[in-house]
């Protein structure tokens, strides 16, 4: 059975979360606190030398770190990963773009408003993330105003990886009222059978 | 044939360039000047949203942006992609750990040093990049400590990725020499026959 190491905090985390649930993939689930630094000790980066979560423990006693390397291998073979060669780099592409030119933006916004309380000392760093972020929003509006999810008609692991931080992002300050294709998927996605919501036990 | 939207001085392009050479796919090349804002007019952005290169134009009109879903592209059904599901999933590791752990800190330091001259105003910006960078490098040399590429002994598209910036982090101030680990592995890397050199004709 799967372990996976992570903290429900973590939008990274709350990716893997959301598809082993949607595929029903029996796991356990070991909490890693990360405000804590439990991902900086000795211990863990023995497991991970880059010292982040979301990890998976195989069977085999390997370790696989990166939320989107994750998605992809525990996806392989499911409705949530093309098998269509120019789909799966379509998937890579938002993937990719999720972890430059969003995530830094938008997650790091909300971490620091929602975690740290907004501290004056990152508060024009704060400020600084809101550009960036907002251009990320607006090339998710132009596609989604297109196709009802990212890669055309059906959820994938794009999807999962756009929404964990996208659905919070009013918590780094985002408005996403002059959005409406991104709300209409916001819904679209919450509704796939066996959704679970970020803000779970934690276990 | 393929074109490629991309600027030889980013080794983002770069890594097209490595990959199509060593594969020896015919390719036109289709210059864009990043340092001149060509990725940011609307033309560009008509091709791809989020205004960056490089940029793969397929032959059914259609267009596939971010480096490293190119290179998945591209590698897919050739020795530079292994066809194990674990081996798939761990060159993606690399290269998410390249976009979020390596690119932000080795890339932009270059950037601010080599093309903006490392002006006032950046300069502690500049420095703050280094730990990050270091820390980037440390988890590689670990790797490469123990095999001959980062995917055990034979160059991946993950090779080419983490080749891209890492081989001019001397350019933006960082000292490789306590890395001897990765010194062996880009003198390695140099030798894979249709190797090109990043400072090419940029054509």
């Amino acid at each position: 059975m799967y372990t996976v190491y992570g903290d429900l905090l973590s939008g990274n985390c709350y990716k893997i979360k959301l598809l082993l649930e949607f595929l029903q993939i029996p796991h356990q689930w070991q909490h890693v606190d990360i405000l804590a630094g439990e991902c900086q000790t000795v211990e863990f980066k023995q497991k991970n030398a880059n010292g982040k979560i979301p990890l998976l423990a195989l069977d085999n006693g390997e370790y696989l770190a990166e939320s989107n390397a994750i998605l992809n291998y525990l996806a392989d073979g499911t409705d949530y990963l093309p098998t269509d060669k120019l789909q799966r780099a379509r998937v890579l592409q938002w993937q990719f773009f999720e972890q430059y030119s969003h995530e830094p933006y938008i997650a790091v916004a909300r971490y620091i408003n929602k975690y740290l309380g907004l501290p004056k000392e990152r508060e024009a760093e704060y400020h600084a993330k809101q550009t960036g972020g907002h251009k990320a929003l607006a090339v998710m509006e132009q596609q989604l105003g297109k196709t009802p999810f990212l890669i055309e008609d059906k959820p994938t692991i794009a999807d999962i990886s756009l929404y964990a931080y996208t659905h919070v992002a009013h918590e780094g300050g985002f408005d996403l009222s002059d959005y409406p294709a991104i709300n209409d998927w916001l819904k679209r996605f919450s509704q796939i059978p066996h959704y679970t919501k970020m803000s779970g036990d934690n276990g």
